[in-house]
């Protein structure tokens, strides 16, 4: 299968970094393509704004849906918008590599998903094109994240909650949103405090998981 | 008392624009105090990297929270992290202001909490700096945020779920986090399908709810 690994980790010698690098070997080793959106290397635009839209559909009153249908309808997205468009195309499994920072994406993960994951192109609510019939379907996509936080902090009853709750924005509201599979997310704790051997365990860990997909 | 509004919408004629006015205006009638920190106007970076840290500690090693509390320890974050930081220690209430993409902020928003709100500076977790010991205790924060679908849909039940449990990460593991007390949640819905009248009728319902704080 085609694979596009979406990673947002700003050191190359991350753990994100790390399991980024462990899914390409393994997954080309089991035969499948792998591409990499690499967002800090790429410098990738986070913001969402009106240099999105090439040729503005409405001068007058700016509305994100509009200009998103209307920049895909007619070609005429930035072009960074259209190279991930792409990619996302090509792909049947999207696996988003990033830390939790604040329970949630990294800001330039979240504008890689407010951009590129376009009204007309992941969904189309005029016409009821979400969940089981958005745009994206037949593909599935995994979240593999890690967190400083020991597992105990990020459970129900643990003072940050269940993780698995608050990343439901990612795997609910936008990966089943534009009608993606979810694959069970892989998750990594107590980053920062592991030593050498716990790490490799945590990579063979998540090789084991890669394998069995 | 000061208030400080972080604002993020791209559009000057926006829903999100017009409640930031009137809450300017509200408050100020009123006698606060009041700052915006328009993120789009002022192009806020919303990517945290290594250029915001001017002297890094580690450079063989980057880690985030790490280069924050030196940063924060030695005056060497970028300096408009440090501006933004300034006008958070000066606030009384913080308003977060911004239109629900994703289920979640905008990157520009995202992009501030990441940088601005940063360990040694919002928390610390070496020393159990957290939560009601946040080093924003004392403060109070408001978040105030528009959808386009429905009430309905972002319920408990509905296709979306509950959007409150969706903004947990913000209201509890943000500013609760922080130490800071969070204010009940005001919320426009169906943002797009509402004429002028209803339009005013929210910006109205906006007013009183600022009075009553």
């Amino acid at each position: 299968m085609n694979v596009l690994i979406i990673y947002a980790h700003p050191y190359p010698a991350s753990l994100n970094a790390a399991l980024k690098d462990r899914a390409v070997s393994v997954l080309q080793d089991a035969g499948h393509m792998v591409k990499v959106s690499d967002l800090y290397a790429m410098k990738f635009k986070a913001v969402l704004d009106q240099n999105d839209f090439l040729k503005p559909c409405n001068r007058d009153y700016f509305s994100v849906p509009g200009e998103q249908m209307a920049g895909v309808r007619n070609g005429t997205l930035a072009p960074d918008i259209q190279a991930e468009m792409h990619k996302v195309k090509w792909a049947d499994l999207l696996i988003f590599q990033f830390p939790i920072w604040w329970s949630s994406t990294p800001a330039i993960l979240k504008g890689w998903i407010d951009r590129v994951l376009a009204q007309g192109f992941a969904v189309n609510l005029a016409e009821g094109k979400l969940y089981q019939e958005g745009l994206l379907s037949g593909k599935k996509a995994l979240i593999s994240t890690t967190a400083g936080s020991p597992p105990e902090f990020y459970s129900e009853g643990g003072p940050h909650g269940d993780i698995n709750h608050h990343l439901m924005s990612l795997w609910h509201n936008t990966i089943e949103f534009c009608g993606m599979e979810v694959v069970p997310t892989f998750y990594v704790f107590n980053v920062g405090v592991m030593d050498d051997l716990q790490v490799n365990a945590e990579l063979e860990r998540y090789e084991e998981y890669l394998r069995l997909l």
